[in-house]
């Protein structure tokens, strides 16, 4: 059955790697593509005949231990950060980028190594026959950013290096072999990169010290070589960690990672703020604005307690320090056994749980983002716990600061952005703490699967959680009833009838427990945890209203 | 400069369960809300009068041990799961649905209880005061697939209960509540999902018992109680370990896991295969057919070796028993120090780790699925590793076989899947095992970023990755020489300064390692891993190029 589908079909396998064009279209390329590589490796055997020609003019007593690397094995690679005291006097090799380099005479260049935003500084010094006055111009003649593998000694530098960031060892070079070059013009230097981001976003501005000032739109227009700092390195080390700690949290819990849908058959939530996919074999779909009516259907389908790590789609036009059109959404949803709370706190341990071990396990990173971003490592939890506040104690706080909450007071509308970041003063102000957490929101400013508090009509019981000031999370418990789901939906202006809700709705006319749950974004908890200045930086390509590239 | 947001920017705070209506159309909704609660309210007391009245008919002794739940708090709560030997003759409080019950007499009503596919016996029996002739009655009228709190004595049933999962134990009900009733008409019964998936893919039909029998549509269509059974449960914890256990190897390993982009500037692999999102602020997007680039364009940015699980998109029409439009990929992609085959065969341990895990520590599991599924339970890896075979030494064995390899020998096209099962079979006949890989596939049935073979240009440094002769993964060491990579590019039809393709180019002309990786498809390995029929078996909600709901 399968053979007789078209090629097309069979090339295309459903593991993600790789997807060919057709077979036939390779096929006639083969030639093609045999002759180009015929052609490229001649034109490279020119080259390096030429350069190998040039660095002969004398004879070379080293010409074996420097040039295009000859092998595919080798000596065992040591990694630049697992450097220390202990390789004092012994012989390794790294594969390091160059960094930048510098020639003090024919026969000295240091060449300052980079892997991983961490630097070294290596020494190459002719000495007689083991190096060579040609190996000592030739490593020297490398542009910046290539790629090397260097064996040496490794030696202690008296005084220490101030411009490495391993400033207590130095290499010593016996042998240096060029592994990747870079072209000699780059767009950007990993070096102006390393500097802080500058406050103004205006471009082809300067620094006093007459230094490019590269600005955010720069670095991430070039966002390959701007990952390549060591601040940039460790922001993902942290981001990777926090997906790392919620998936462990959530799995010790017992809960079970599912991975729902992306293109959905409609809109569900109106056609503005939905990004169409136009070609689904015919037919619209659209793109999940969340997880939340699948993790829902989840726990219909008896599933208990779901997460999810996957994209978020949003296609609203907000140009703010903290929208993104595509982020990366920590999502959970869980039956309880009695009251919403039990959900509530175990997202508030969640929470206090992936802070702690931020801070226990990744001081290092943390203190290497601190000198580019200052609020690095002064992120407070008093106590160990969130701060647990009720929504109206909330703008309590704010009304006693003198800040104006009438239209709170009236129902009107939720908290301004900029009255969050006040609550996020004053309560850590008051309370020492950067966590907190505000409960039972009024019904009016939250989404019509929002349970309804039980005593009070115009509450529901429903949580956002914030960091400094802004908001990481919002949840809830849902509505587990479909005729009380109908009702909340209809008297918000949808149709349960609708193509988009109606699997939903019969998800639970066939009986669904009481549950809660709610959607974390990953990139702000980075952008606030690290205190970053804007959440592109805590995204490895962002996407905004403004930028599909890179 | 944030208050200056329209209302709906606000609103959509990019964390991801709340997307909420813009607020002025909430406030608006406010009233509406409260009258339509207020009415459903004033409906539900009625009801609950009427049912109480219709229960107390005659005075009823039992009457605050069942009926509507009438608290939020209350006792310790005990998994299904969890009851053993040790809880007989004790109380405990289980929430299940109502499987099925059956009314003995007016004294005595049998309900089974079912909580996550596990089903365990109710014995409801009228005896003097604690137990009521009304509650009984009550009891026994709940419709099926409701919830329902249930309290009571823990008994050893004589002789056990053959129809349910838990046959040793049986529950002697001293209280039960409704926790959420199910609708009297059900589109599908869950006993009917619980039958083996039939041979015919009609509808309408009955088995020899006169018991419908529901197809794989029928089941997709209604997968919210599909899920329900107790295979499906094992399956989707199978998945979930797959998915942890990747996450786990990689993150121990040193790799990162990123998370990026799913909507591209610009399509990379031609129109035909890729969904458009066609309202991108006035652009059109596309959406990722992998993260290939992506991943190879953070290893050129120094991440040395990371890893992604996220949705895949291939826009392909193809209706086959194992391709979805939409999976989830487990991708990876590293440098290597002096060789591709490290990366080989890192990847080689990373499923043989991930297999032996999932057989160590879900033989549970297992157990339930082989009894819908009888293949599972016997996947074979002959001594803890990897069979890795040359491409060519697998089509060797073909032709041994007498299958005719002659546009396999003459490089015209790749295995096609009628072969590849053969391979399999062939395989596990003479090397014991379900797991291999065959390495050094032809350059022609490759992508364009494959790297070449460095003797034989008419081969390269790829590989592919089979369970039970079906494809999971396919991977290469790529090129990271730009030169190289466009004269490769040009070769195959495409052009290197292509919109979508001049950031990924870029990234290599700044330096690039060498490096290989590979993408696995999750629904895959689950389905050969269990010996599934069908990959839409082994994905919660699939998408396929007729089907877009659930």
């Amino acid at each position: 059955m399968e053979s007789s589908l078209p090629t097309h079909a069979k090339d295309n396998p459903n593991v993600s790697a790789d997807g060919a064009p057709s077979k036939n279209a390779l096929k006639k390329a083969q030639k093609e593509a045999e002759k180009a590589a015929k052609k490229a490796a001649a034109k490279k055997a020119d080259e390096e005949k030429r350069a190998a020609q040039q660095a002969q003019t004398s004879e070379d007593t080293a010409k074996d231990k420097y040039g295009e690397l000859p092998q595919e094995e080798g000596p065992i690679i040591t990694h630049l950060k697992k450097l220390g005291e202990d390789h004092v006097d012994k012989e390794v090799t790294v594969i390091a980028r160059i960094h930048n380099s510098r020639s003090q005479s024919a026969k000295l260049a240091f060449l300052m190594l980079r892997q991983q935003g961490k630097t070294v500084q290596a020494v190459v010094a002719a000495n007689g026959e083991a190096v060579s006055r040609q190996m000592v111009k030739w490593a020297v003649s490398l542009s910046v950013n290539s790629f090397v593998r260097v064996t040496g000694l490794i030696k202690k530098p008296d005084p220490p290096v101030a411009s490495a960031s391993i400033s207590n060892l130095e290499l010593h070079v016996t042998k240096i072999y060029l592994l990747a070059r870079a072209a000699e013009q780059l767009p950007m230097q990993v070096k102006d990169a390393e500097r802080p981001p500058p406050a103004t976003a205006e471009e082809g501005q300067v620094d006093a010290e007459g230094a490019p000032i590269v600005t955010l739109k720069t670095r991430l227009d070039n966002r390959v070589i701007d990952l390549q700092t060591e601040c940039n390195q460790a922001i993902f080390t942290i981001s990777d960690a926090v997906e790392g700690l919620f998936t462990e949290y959530m799995r010790k819990s017992g809960s079970r990672q599912f991975n729902t849908p992306k293109i959905l058959g409609a809109a569900t939530e109106g056609g503005s703020g939905v990004f169409e996919v136009s070609n689904y074999f015919g037919k619209s779909g659209f793109l999940a604005q969340s997880p939340q009516l699948y993790k829902q259907m989840l726990i219909a389908a008896d599933c208990e307690s779901v997460f999810e790590v996957g994209p978020v789609f949003r296609a609203e036009n907000s140009n703010t320090h903290r929208h993104l059109c595509e982020f990366t959404g920590l999502d959970f949803e869980m039956v309880f056994d009695h009251h919403y709370h039990e959900v509530l706190g175990f997202a508030e341990q969640l929470i206090v749980f992936i802070i702690q071990e931020l801070q226990a396990r990744y001081k290092d990173e943390i203190a290497v983002v601190h000198r580019y971003f200052p609020r690095a490592g002064d992120f407070r939890i008093k106590d160990g716990k969130a701060l647990r506040l009720k929504y109206f104690d909330g703008i309590k706080i704010l009304r006693d600061a003198g800040v104006d909450t009438t239209e709170q007071d009236n129902y009107v509308t939720d908290l301004t952005t900029a009255q969050e970041k006040r609550l996020g003063q004053l309560i850590r102000e008051k309370y020492d703490t950067d966590f907190y957490v505000l409960d039972e929101f009024p019904m009016v400013v939250r989404p019509f699967y929002t349970k309804q508090h039980p005593t009070d009509p115009k509450l529901s019981n429903s949580y956002d959680f914030f960091m400094r000031g802004e908001e990481i999370m919002s949840g809830a418990q849902r509505i587990n009833d479909a005729a009380e789901l109908e009702a909340s939906m209809r008297s918000k202006g949808l149709d349960p009838d609708a193509e988009g809700f109606v699997d939903y709705v019969n998800a639970f006319r066939q009986g669904c427990r009481p549950h809660a749950g709610g959607g974390l974004g990953l990139n702000r908890i980075v952008m606030f945890f690290l205190g970053l200045d804007n959440v592109r930086q805590a995204t490895p390509f962002p996407r905004d209203p403004q930028r599909l590239r890179p």
